[in-house]
């Protein structure tokens, strides 16, 4: 008989192989074929030369679960990576999604997600409640991520954006900016992460009022406080509520 | 000329050395310190026997960051780990307020907080826009907090409530959840995470009206859906809009 097959959908973290989990890292050593976004593929091809890849490009998130399914049918162990973790804007709702009824176990790896990567390497900005809103409208009616913008901002929520911005859509964080106006300070701090993880990775301390004038692009995790945030010796901190 | 000292502080995932990111096995393999609460130290100590520790109580979290910052000062190198990311509901920020105008580098260490370990263990509930909120009063008004459910709760978050309860604060989950009911629907589904990464950890799928039938203590994770969560062989989806 046939060996199963199995499907680990795999967030790699950030992008480079340090903050990558240990489980991660050797279920990637360990699985027959690496599946992904091109890009991602790209991250993980040079420590993992010796394996089988499946890349596929961007917008084809259904071709691909389905190739990698048809794979783990015929008896293969697959990795289905994901930057960041992969159950936050990632692959495994859509990987668990295909193989159900398929008999396929789906295991998630949990990573380290883009904002808390970049929340690290700019201090303590999200020390409290927040929230995470993707400015993407693709799959996303626009007035429900703006329903969320406003009550996030109404909550004092320490709010993040994954996808503030790409070359087709730069609108959305216009937007976003004069709905968080409405309810936070326009000195509210703001950190543009960019490039999180990777080599070029860096940053700028801004706020609510004048973060438009710095550059965001789709590689840009953007962090705004709460009404208790600071900056300080160019870090930014969310206090929990400690008497210092 | 004394070695100059250095903080790291360090967010060693759920509780395993599976789950921890490569970065931060290295750096706890390699600092001459590693610091904590006492429960967390716990969790490393068989890992890294040869180490010198420097444990502390609950609600000690200013003495144990002035005891790191003093080590630090006489040129030790110290890691002060908290459980899942320092950065979230962790001692990262205290750490940095701390340590603020000493000289001392403090450096964040990402990892993987409760919520995502929890999540990517019942599948794919956060695919989605989500809110993270902490249900202790200790440090944060409980007006904050219900304003705060009450929101997220209107945006159609995911939401994750951290800190659900414990021996002494029992009624914070009652109230979150009629808060919650006033725009969920009583079948929103909900996951009880308990004791996530450790050897002991599992949960229960139950739904809004009804979760408060089982156990839950502060080593649960309580993760709430938006209007298109589901519930299908045992695990929890939150679609992120594909059309399949």
């Amino acid at each position: 008989m046939m060996n199963k097959g199995k499907i680990y959908v795999v967030g790699i973290g950030p992008g480079n192989m340090e903050d990558i989990s240990v489980r991660a890292y050797n279920i990637l050593k360990n699985v027959d074929i690496i599946a992904g976004y091109t890009t991602y593929v790209d991250l993980v091809r040079d420590e993992f030369k010796e394996k089988e890849f499946y890349v596929s490009g961007m917008k084809k998130e259904i071709d691909r679960c389905e190739k990698v399914l048809e794979l783990a049918k015929e008896g293969k162990t697959v990795a289905l990576i994901s930057s960041g973790d992969a159950g936050i804007y990632g692959m495994a709702g859509i990987m668990i999604e295909v193989a159900a009824d398929s008999g396929i176990e789906v295991e998630v790896i949990p990573g380290i997600t883009a904002s808390v990567a970049g929340a690290a390497l700019v201090g303590a900005p999200i020390m409290h409640d927040q929230a995470v809103i993707s400015l993407s409208d693709l799959l996303t009616d626009w007035d429900v991520i703006t329903k969320r913008i406003d009550k996030a901002s109404e909550g004092d929520f320490v709010i993040s954006l994954y996808n503030p911005k790409s070359n087709g859509r730069t609108t959305q964080i216009v937007e976003a900016r004069e709905i968080m106006m409405r309810h936070k300070a326009p000195t509210t701090p703001v950190a543009l992460l960019r490039h999180v993880g990777r080599e070029d990775q860096n940053y700028t301390l801004t706020d609510l009022e004048h973060f438009l004038d710095h550059e965001i692009d789709m590689f840009t995790v953007v962090i705004i406080g709460n009404s208790k945030s600071y900056v300080k010796d160019n870090k930014m901190i969310t206090p929990r509520g400690y008497k210092l």
